[in-house]
């Protein structure tokens, strides 16, 4: 028992008291609920990978969202990471696929161009498979440097390589706007 | 005396308690300095009045942006509100004037356009003195309906019409982007 409650512990935003509470669920459970919960604890490790194309987490290879057969491959969406994928999903206005980097560039993290996944997204882009690079990484210091990195990189003749916009959130007042987002707000304005 | 608490009662976020140590501060104040709020209370109704031009609350008409040497006159930017004028200048990077609406087509609250103060900009617009014109109506229901409305309204041949972008706000991060800001992001996105 003890020992559970120290593994639960090791979780993220659970404390003594919280490990305490779960493992005597646990307890009180059935046989199949518990051996059900061990075995997807296992599984996760075992069974999920990234994906060869675009480095979603997966438990195909390749994933789902590259092997779609409606989705348009050659347009790619770039994300930092696997979570980014479901806020732009949530849109259900994106036909295209995703290049997952799994991380952003941050100097200051000691963490430079050559710790992101990029050599399977240059591959697809050198095999003229692409049309269009989106690059969704966040509106932060190490976002956009990743995004100027990345379209330095991956720029070449055919393919448009394009940043998601940054601005005004929709449903917000431009009084409460900070400086630089009214900036980013009106030099991206668009003609109506 | 209560009739100066009374008074001062009636100011936004002023209670009674607040109303009592405001009324016992200017009953110790020295003469001169209780004239002078007196004086300026009064000078705001009596001198403030809206810029014959833009419609911004001046002392002077018309008001300092719109007789500014140093400001484009041809590029006008749209508010709703005369305190979002101050949204923009903190930007430091806009150098045109400004419009003010004084207010937001609001069918519900029973705002329609007629409401809104929009004729001396078709006036401006149809006496040839202005190259573009940017929204910057608010991103919520009100502000797009306004911005539709207006668009409508003030295009003609030779006039850019513009809107400020919406998107993420610069800082955040996507996850917590709402799915329609997300999708205006990438509705929005431009070419590196």
């Amino acid at each position: 028992m003890t020992r559970l409650i120290d593994e639960l512990k090791k979780l993220p935003g659970i404390g003594g008291k919280s490990a305490q509470r779960l493992a005597f669920h646990i307890l009180r459970s059935s046989d199949d609920d518990a051996h059900s919960l061990a075995q997807a604890v296992r599984d996760v490790k075992d069974k999920l990978r990234l994906c060869s194309i675009c480095n979603n987490i997966t438990d195909v290879d390749p994933c789902t969202y590259c092997t779609s057969p409606t989705r348009n491959l050659r347009l790619v969406c770039v994300v930092e990471e696997p979570t980014n994928i479901a806020a732009i999903e949530k849109t259900r206005h994106f036909n295209g696929v995703y290049h997952v980097l799994h991380g952003s560039i941050s100097p200051l993290h000691g963490v430079g161009p050559e710790h992101l996944r990029i050599s399977n997204l240059t591959r697809r882009i050198d095999k003229n498979e692409v049309d269009e690079v989106i690059i969704a990484t966040n509106p932060t210091v190490e976002g956009e440097a990743t995004a100027t990195y990345l379209s330095q990189t991956i720029k070449r003749a055919g393919v448009k390589v394009t940043r998601i916009a940054m601005g005004i959130p929709v449903g917000s007042d431009i009084e409460y706007a900070d400086e630089v987002t009214m900036l980013k707000a009106m030099e991206g304005r668009r003609e109506l």
